[in-house]
């Protein structure tokens, strides 16, 4: 388990997580925010699938980047915006479901760069299927007005 | 330069991109289709954005994820349909610009595996500025009625 | 829990991993055996440390790498060989440690594709510390003279 | 073309990797220093294959990490060592040939991250053939006597 620098963490993240019009576009909310770990969920949105009819994989990834992120900035201090350096997706299964579940925990804080894995999954008539998974790295940054968390 | 083992292939990667919601939903747009390389494009839009204003970071992978895809469906045969395996993504600059274009180059194709590079730059001005690579594994599926293109 | 398909799998792991000069030129042995893993062991070793004592990077890739190919392999048919597609690695701490210990899991065996999911650990006077982590994809090639396992 | 911050960057890179023992045990030397750019050189080494007789997976991914590492530390200062903050690696072509030649090219330089994209070549009968990309994180340190370049 992981102590936070900053105990107003989860204030902070739901409220970040509500200035982000992206995942508010895809219909993507934020069920579950602890220290080191975040879960966002998706209902099934014809708007955001790709040719086949499964979800998209860029949607895929852009809910596993954000909930890298997320679960990164639990763990960060009070000075600190978040951003992503980088992500690596594997793509296991098609995004078949009525719904989707996106769970990140953090493996290994750091004051600068916080190492995240994550998790999708499909959710069909309440069966779960792991879809994919993202590793990232996300950065702390620090004194930057346009990074403020 | 490679020659595609389907003559239709630029009707079919725009008919496939056409049938995409994921695409159309984030103002994103095809401007470029040729054997191996594909080009998307896509204009600021403030539905799209994270919680510093940039250009979410999902979204321009979901941007690469494609054009990796797209880009890859021009060097496949007829009865294949494309699935992405996996991508690796570096975000080198934040997503801050009036436009955005997102490029793909096939690096390595394979009548299976088709391996490609891309590359996403903001627009500010004229101006363009590297933001982010993507290198991504794309497959070719046959014979399955849920993946055609 | 997975079913192999090929019931000698484990002589075939083992007689493959012996067949490998690059393993036992860093001094790396096979530990364990299951179906959908593997487990690899490696002493400190001076020849393989990079310019600040450290196990070096890629080192630690080569066993990561290793450790998911015969980690799928378990899982594939008594025809297929396997090559590594692509993999990813975050590196989470420096490689200090008298011996290291490096276990790969199955997240998704397919017939043609197979993902892996890595740990790399560094122990040092019995107390194990995560190192680094690596995801890829492993692809069973059959037919071809040049790749059996 | 990158400036360098430290004009002493050629000296400083080949005393490096002399004193990076897994290189030299792996037969690998350097060829070629600029800034923002190095490259690496391995002649056939029946030490480091794998099972099927090419040149093992992990020691490409090792002679790229280090190609990273190097051509990253040409553009860093000179209190500045460097560590791999993770890579992603693409396997194109097997790794047959008589010698390899590993490229790097800086991508984004930055004062503690630098995003470097290398390229890893199969060499027969003067023949050139793509085997491996990889990307990767590198990272400045400064201030740990026990991260000096």
């Amino acid at each position: 388990m992981f102590e936070p620098r900053f105990s107003g963490y989860e204030a902070r993240v739901r409220d970040s997580f509500d200035r982000q019009p992206a995942m508010h576009s895809m219909g993507i909310t934020i069920s579950k925010v602890e220290p080191g770990s975040v879960e966002l969920v998706m209902p099934y949105n014809p708007d955001f699938i790709q040719q086949h009819g499964f979800l998209h994989g860029g949607v895929i990834v852009a809910a596993l980047d954000s909930t890298a992120g997320f679960s990164a900035l639990t763990l960060m201090d009070e000075e600190a915006g978040v951003l992503s350096v980088e992500v690596k997706t594997s793509f296991l299964a098609p995004g078949k479901g009525d719904h989707f579940r996106f769970v990140g925990e953090v493996i290994k804080p750091g004051r600068n760069l916080v190492f995240v894995e994550t998790r999708g999954y499909a959710i069909s008539d309440g069966q779960e299927k792991l879809m994919a998974t993202l590793n990232g790295t996300m950065m702390a940054v620090r004194g930057r007005d346009d990074v403020k968390d």
